[in-house]
């Protein structure tokens, strides 16, 4: 696949607040702004059936996709997809219970299950994936940058292994102290699907990528390095880092990774996506110049009345400081029972109380 | 109350410890080790009815304290019993219901229903926790001191307001952050409470205490300080610190806290509680000689083969270092799937290895 014959973008802040380039506000968007919070989600995933049909339809999936950027001026689209396509192309049979998160119809169980497994090649097994970034890009008519995304290898492995969700990863985390080499050899096929899988994603007009390592913060410091960051690391390496003429910027991001800023800094990403727990402008002291920061309202703050949001989003532009290398956005994903207005209540407010900091 | 009657105590290496003054080798207890895990605790459970039963019956809660210090050399016991006491005295109706944790009947649903709250008079209202505590210190004979403990304010306010565990605290957050003096108001009466508590619990003869902050690690870095940390602060400033003629440590836990080290170390508590995700040898170095530190092992180690569990002891003893101020712990409770010879192995290798960390 080759690069779409793609129109001129129009809104760049993203892309160059990503690799610490000026800007004349702070741009925004939102983990998981496709989704359930939108009542006009609701309805294309109804009319889909199930979660991953509107994963693996095209149209649909980029129909969503550009629900939000409708209501909202966003400063980029994110793919819509699910972070398991890689352990459903894989073979285990990703599918959804309601109100219970995903699960595999057949997890890892076995050393012998986890030998047999092979590195996807995304262009040929995912390529409603890659069909839906194509289309994406194509009706977004350069308006927004679209960023695609993975699961980090520990992520899927632990849902991989454990089935669906966890509370203590019980069966990962044996498998990590007990059975080390076998677990490295689970994240190094991961790792090199991931890599492929975000490199198509970028070939078929992914702007900048980021890497959700979800479950990256139960890990103990040693072993975040060791099983998380050492692979997310080898992906960053092997990443296409320019397409169409411009840097594809990669962000990295570890739910509960506050503590670990420095050793992701070193990661060769050039953003580090941070949650609510970590206070930004500590944050940027601690990385210097060396990564871009994204984040980080607590999606809970969306809750509260619009004056209360308008003053959060105040109180971090400020903790972050003058100058470039802050994209806004939430500590995690929108939750499904925030009211669209307080969403729209946040972006304002960074529209309105960001370009002071960007003189 | 008055203090019992004790008889002199053979093991201080605790309480020594969390004073930062020099040991023979490093004290270790595991928090939750009176628990499931062990078969001894289940056939007592069995007998006692309800986990509740378990812990109003004194004789019943003294017999599983002193259970696990039967089967390993620990240099602590800690009491018995569930954190949320004070809602279920203050009226809530707390229950368990198997493999979904603690639930109330009678959540905090309006303003009303917090503006009614009482702070709790713990010797009259929660007499059976003292009697246990009281027991305990008499069947102990000095063999090694008791540590008594409460759920700290933001904890208990978060399962009073959600009615049981939670995924993304929506009730609390949105209270906290667009009804912040309702929320104040809240966590006014239960420090109070826990205070009170506390200080009953020393009273009855529990030679340390330890709060357990296990939720305040999902609060952003601002809210953290001025929802949780200030109430914590506040019941440390009220606790007795001296008892039967020598200090009474407190030791403060928040699991996820590992960001705010430093404040946490400004609250007046002797002592903190890691969890595994820190790096002990670097708080160390960020503490300074302010407080003891407690942790902080990955308790899925003990999953792992007695001699991987006897490697990580090594390094997170070597990681501290030399000198005082270490209590060997795990970094949360204990798992009921643990072998319970693998959390002997644990612990004989922190009798073996830490020695020459104490010349």
């Amino acid at each position: 696949m080759s690069p779409n014959k793609s129109p001129e973008l129009k809104n760049d802040r993203l892309l160059r607040a990503l690799m610490r380039q000026p800007v004349d506000r702070t741009p925004v968007w939102m983990m998981r702004q496709a989704g359930r919070y939108l009542p006009e989600y609701r309805a294309s995933r109804a009319r889909a059936g199930s979660f991953m049909d509107l994963c693996r339809n095209p149209q649909l999936a980029c129909e969503v996709t550009l629900q939000p950027l409708e209501r909202y001026p966003l400063d980029a689209a994110i793919l819509f997809s699910d972070i398991l396509t890689i352990p459903d192309a894989m073979g285990l049979g990703l599918y959804f219970e309601e109100g219970e998160g995903p699960k595999f119809h057949r997890p890892l169980r076995s050393a012998a299950d986890i030998e047999a497994l092979q590195v996807v090649d995304s262009e040929r097994q995912l390529d409603y994936v890659m069909n839906a970034v194509a289309t994406i890009r194509r009706e977004l008519h350069g308006r927004v940058p679209l960023i695609g995304f993975s699961g980090s290898p520990w992520t899927l492995a632990t849902y991989m292994i454990e089935g669906g969700s966890s509370r203590d990863f019980a069966r990962s985390k044996q498998m990590l102290y007990d059975k080390p080499e076998l677990m490295h050899h689970l994240l190094g096929v991961l790792a090199a699907s991931v890599t492929d899988y975000l490199n198509a994603q970028i070939r078929a007009g992914a702007q900048a990528v980021q890497i959700f390592d979800t479950w990256g913060g139960v890990l103990s410091h040693a072993a975040y390095r060791e099983f998380s960051l050492q692979y997310m690391s080898r992906i960053v390496s092997g990443l296409i880092r320019e397409a169409e003429g411009r840097p594809v910027p990669v962000i990295l991001f570890t739910k509960g990774g506050g503590q670990w800023l420095e050793a992701m800094a070193d990661s060769g990403a050039d953003a580090l996506g941070l949650d609510w727990t970590t206070n930004i402008g500590s944050a940027r002291a601690r990385v210097g110049d060396r990564v871009a920061l994204q984040g980080n309202l607590d999606p809970a703050v969306l809750y509260a009345q619009p004056e209360r949001i308008r003053a959060e989003v105040a109180t971090l532009l400020e903790s972050f400081g003058e100058g470039p290398g802050h994209v806004f956005n939430l500590g995690h994903g929108i939750t499904p029972g925030v009211d669209p207005r307080h969403a729209g209540a946040m972006i304002e407010a960074v529209h309105e109380l960001s370009p002071p900091f960007h003189g």
